[in-house]
């Protein structure tokens, strides 16, 4: 089928079509709506004329970026890896990623399970709402995705296959390479100017020769590390949330990339998250409940992925009876080790580019107080440097949660 | 073309349908003639009939192991890697690869120039030939292919396009998984077992699970380490050698992987040919100028390789204006500095692996005194495991130098 955008009417038309759609509608009539998704794509909400309550999600990639419009354009293929990883992921653990009912790589678009339940996580977080399942339900989620994905499960030929299907998700695998690891750290037009202009924060972070070259490693890791199929944007705007489920949802930006950079991602988020709560809401029982939450999630992420290791005793890395227990026992600890360092590097990364970069987060960038929005950013690259400087060293997760803590 | 093995005289039919061939041949009458090439292909030498002095070298895969048979299977798409390689390497620096008169994917064949004057490196150092050049021209081949297919040369979008040319090399890929970074450490049937049963030597290595475990993180560099495009099995078998002129031959392992696999395997045949010279012929001034040849390489390759590098002020990885010029120095100091040091970790597996494994080295297996070829197994071993156990921490050429000159 050849691509043509939809709108509300035509996306009936086409949905029509669709035995799987209509099935899941019981041949109702529908009635689509658009809802504003924010950045890149056109999301249509589809229900049912009889039962309100049967609904479905329609996203549409178009060929530019649709919150600045034609004049900036954007490969629309990005959807086609979406739509891959939405079901590489789904069939790996269903539980935290919507289901697909239909999807068009031609059409670039993805009909999906409609999360009215739901919130975006990062609303919930600035609201200070404690979420019980979280730690268990995302460690589940990252351990499962990074290690059934990566050379440590997969056998070679699968592995390589696997990079077939994302090696060409290349324009947004640059926005990240441009966008979190290099302009962010240098005057550059897709910059939060009007508050770099004269900030003195700003220009030291610029000049911060020490932070860009470790930053310079990092970015190296992001481009040339084929650990396993990330999400590629894994922030707490990417998680749909209520008190029992979680949802991950929008992998556009999937690719065969290092383990730390998803795990780092999230971090990054959570840490924002605890600035926000250090200088806006001075919420202390809710920034404890958040360092206990990144030490949970990082001590369980490590433990999922090491339990999962312990079925595969053959992989394309492990032949069997290659070495003793106790030899694959100490590669496996210095194996986690080592994400956990990448992890925190990338989470630096992460942190510092959404201070000045383009796209900030709201805990920060949305604080409206000037003089507290400062004391945001200036934490921020405290916490950033310390990650990125530091990311080699650390021994363990207390490390990480002692640094975090110890910044102010 | 459909694909069909071709023989001295369908070769000549063939050949005749090919303009560039008959055209190199001014349309002369040719003549077929089969070589033994060894182990994997089928190779021919096609003359002129009026010229002798006018030769070209065709080579076909067939879907198995040449030198055992059909009864091993092994896809003869690998010729399509070799091919892609040849031209790509070629591109780079035409000085130092065969030409590529003609190429067919689908017949899984390649014609090229024959190199008439030159002999496999590997006899030549066998009998203590020094090559003036060698050390000047394999440094610029490395340093040339390994900088201008990497990340640091490329726009991001043109590496990928790279690793989808390559990406599908499982087949070879997967044989030196398992044979350079597996099953040589271990009890297993593809080993000369022949030396292997009731050799102390062979069960202290199988049982030395410290080398072992650095060995599986080499591995695991190889396999999802995506630096350069790399020849794949750059021993001194597939260098075609006279006193003025290099060539590097039969890239059928071409892949996207770590720079320093290529460094290391010519670095660990060097050491192979230097243990050789200490046990058999023991040749001192040979010795010594093997050991300034390993030296000469490593430097002259650092340094062209930066040098490349200084031309680059913009690629995938670097920004202009991201970092100041002493920055970038220090950066690139490091990076070579890991380059060096993976290539050790490498060249101590493969060297290690020649010992026990399928396929030795002439130097080392081809020792007709049983007495005499232990001992050069053994020296082969120590050399290998301080490689392997050294490699994070060397801090410059001159400790590789010295690890080979004081093992014995």
């Amino acid at each position: 089928m050849e691509y043509k955008q939809l709108n509300t009417h035509s996306a009936i038309e086409y949905l029509k079509q669709i035995k799987e759609i209509m099935k899941f509608f019981n041949n109702d009539d529908i009635n689509v709506e658009e809802i504003g998704d924010g950045n890149l794509n056109f999301v249509y909400i589809i229900k049912s004329k009889n039962d309100k309550a049967k609904a479905l999600v329609l996203k549409q990639a178009v060929p530019y970026l649709r919150c600045v419009g034609e004049e900036f354009p954007l490969s629309r293929e990005r959807m086609t890896y979406e739509i891959r990883a939405l079901k590489k992921f789904y069939k790996i653990f269903p539980s935290f990623v919507p289901k697909v009912y239909h999807a068009s790589e031609d059409m670039s678009l993805v009909v999906m399970e409609f999360l009215d339940n739901h919130i975006i996580m990062r609303k919930g977080l600035i609201e200070a709402k404690q979420y019980k399942n979280f730690a268990e339900h995302i460690s589940t989620y990252m351990a499962a995705t990074l290690f059934y994905t990566s050379s440590l499960a997969l056998k070679s030929s699968d592995k390589r296959k696997l990079i077939d299907e994302f090696n060409g998700n290349t324009e947004l695998c640059k926005l990240t390479e441009d966008l979190v690891f290099s302009f962010a750290f240098m005057q550059h037009e897709t910059n939060d100017n009007e508050n770099v202009l004269d900030n003195e924060n700003a220009i030291k972070l610029f000049n911060d020769m020490d932070f860009k070259k470790n930053v310079l490693e990092l970015k190296y890791k992001f481009m040339n590390q084929s650990d396993a199929l990330l999400h590629g944007d894994l922030h707490t705007g990417s998680i749909m949330i209520n008190e029992n489920e979680t949802y991950i949802i929008d992998p556009e930006f999937a690719f065969i990339g290092p383990f730390g950079f998803d795990i780092g991602a999230l971090l990054a988020n959570l840490v924002n998250n605890y600035i926000y709560h250090t200088i806006v809401t001075k919420d202390e029982i809710y920034k404890s409940w958040l360092l206990e939450l990144i030490r949970n999630i990082l001590e369980k992420f490590s433990k999922k992925f090491l339990n999962f290791w312990v079925e595969y005793k053959e992989s394309a890395l492990f032949v069997k009876s290659y070495a003793d227990e106790e030899t694959l026992n100490e590669y496996k600890k210095d194996f986690i080790l080592n994400i956990l360092r990448d992890s925190l590097g990338f989470a630096g990364c992460k942190m510092a580019r959404r201070v000045y970069g383009v796209a900030g987060v709201e805990e920060i960038r949305g604080i409206k107080n000037h003089i507290l929005r400062k004391e945001a950013e200036v934490m921020a690259l405290s916490i950033a440097r310390e990650f990125v400087m530091k990311y080699k060293t650390i021994n363990n997760i207390n490390n990480i949660v002692e640094m975090i803590k110890n910044v102010r």
